[in-house]
């Protein structure tokens, strides 16, 4: 089986018990619950039981523990976090809103996952590594983007394959050199997996169809263009597939589209049909939505048949 | 009246709302409550209708804005409290042990209040002011050590005087050059402040007696010895008085020590006599230790009052 790894931020999550706006008062707040994007990824990718691994940095602390321990206790290698002994682990407050939106406090590009750099047992991982995914949202500083820029010449030089998730704030793209480096992500990309208008971000085009005449140009093979509750449309040079969301009960949408995207890459990287794959991916996002806790709602397999099951998807 | 001014950091603390080890799963907590020790201090200050203020940093976030107006309502000169835009507000997880000792976990270092720097608010601050009120625990680097003894040299040149209290970590005097900057602070010190065998940290005498003569001949001018639940004792050369400590259902001692020292620094300062002065600042003391949060309980002189009276200690 195929190994994937990424590389980025492991963070604890603090949320507040209440809807509403900020934190300038007390309020009843429940964590630390393990999270940041990648960690949830790969801690979906897991689960499905497929080896995995990450690189990233924790501080040396019960925050950093807990993340590490269940990202072990699930499967992940993780032979490649390094403890920061001088920074915590990063935070994230969050408070949603009575719209669904929410407020953040974070505390990452200066917290210890801020500070991961190339070392030994990070190349270690890349080469026992197949395919690399990208978490563009962990793409915050040049340091960070080098470094998967590395990891993507290290794994592709050996047949490796890359997945990308664009998850790109606007303003990022206007910092220096940020733009360029996208666009060498995208060239070197098999499976991208943009969300909403990410899909016309990083292309000339602005259509769909357009975009993803380019993007097959430039190499990709796979387009899955996620559309939250509307679903989502696989696409390659063959065919399109759409998927409808699952209608759930939304406890806490934070890390879903995290899972689906590490389950979708999982099968994908399996060979499992499109549509197969596109609705396994569907109902792990659907179960994540459904848990309180960014990486609480990470699923295997059997969970997924059971849900499928239920919704008469699988008989 | 005189204007006392602090250095430091300014915090919020989330605590755990049960009582056990470590933050190594979700927990039930609460926060933020405003916190930072000098933060607690100059609050005590003005609540007691001093004037006074604090050179410090917070972050561009609800943890800021909350320190930030709780100050200001309380009627500390914020004037000098910077805004870093790229970090957060400073955070101390905290969780109370069975045995009454205290797990953490810190973002302070690299957090806003971490990159306190000289401003022209900060010195503007500086003279305006009578009085500087050194926290050792502050005095974690070489730029915040310099910061307070350039205040100190810019208050004493105009008459103004100088409390300390050291509440150093060991470990930090260990540090290049700190072992000479606290007995640099120690030599402008007109108020000493330490608790326990803080008293003989920085002397070379190892007995009370003689620690105190020590202190004296450096020209300091008054020393108060806090020993926690046992009281504390006020010398001068011509008197020692020692004040017991009220017994108090404990809710939370975190901010107790820093209630106290800004209360007695107050009425030290007002010229109110030791007994009375130590009497309140105990009073303060206790006020704080029976309120969840370190900066919810700092009171006023008609909660001062009402306490004492209320212990039988004023009619």
């Amino acid at each position: 089986m195929k190994k994937i790894v990424v590389i980025g931020e492991i963070l604890v999550e603090i949320m507040a018990d209440q809807i509403g706006e900020g934190f300038l008062n007390p309020l009843s707040l429940t964590g630390p619950f393990p999270s940041g994007a990648p960690a949830i990824f790969i801690d979906q990718v897991a689960k499905l039981g497929q080896p995995c691994g990450i690189v990233s940095t924790v501080g040396y602390d019960d925050f950093g523990r807990l993340n590490v321990s269940r990202l072990k206790s699930d499967g992940v290698d993780i032979s490649a976090i390094s403890e920061d002994p001088a920074r915590p682990t990063g935070t994230a407050f969050v408070r949603y809103r009575e719209d669904g939106s929410r407020d953040f406090i974070f505390n990452i590009e200066h917290a210890a996952c801020g500070q991961v750099a190339m070392t030994e047992a990070a190349q270690t991982l890349f080469d026992s590594a197949d395919h690399l995914h990208v978490m563009g949202s962990s793409l915050s500083s040049t340091t960070f983007t080098e470094l998967n820029l590395h990891a993507v010449q290290s794994i592709k030089r050996r047949g490796g394959s890359v997945s990308f998730d664009p998850n790109l704030r606007k303003e990022m793209l206007e910092k220096d050199g940020m733009r360029q480096a996208m666009h060498k992500l995208l060239g070197q990309t098999d499976l991208f997996l943009p969300s909403g208008d990410e899909l016309t971000l990083l292309t000339y085009a602005s259509s769909t169809d357009d975009a993803l005449a380019e993007l097959f140009g430039k190499g990709v093979s796979a387009v899955v263009h996620k559309n939250g509750s509307k679903g989502a449309t696989y696409h390659d040079v063959k065919q399109s597939v759409t998927a409808r969301a699952f209608p759930v009960d939304e406890i806490d949408p934070t890390g879903a589209g995290d899972c689906f995207g590490g389950a979708f890459t999982t099968y994908w990287l399996r060979g499992t049909d499109p549509t197969t794959a596109l609705l396994r991916a569907c109902a792990a996002g659907a179960l994540a939505v459904g848990k309180r806790g960014p990486m609480e709602g990470t699923s295997n397999a059997d969970d997924i048949d059971s849900f499928l099951k239920h919704h008469g998807e699988l008989t």
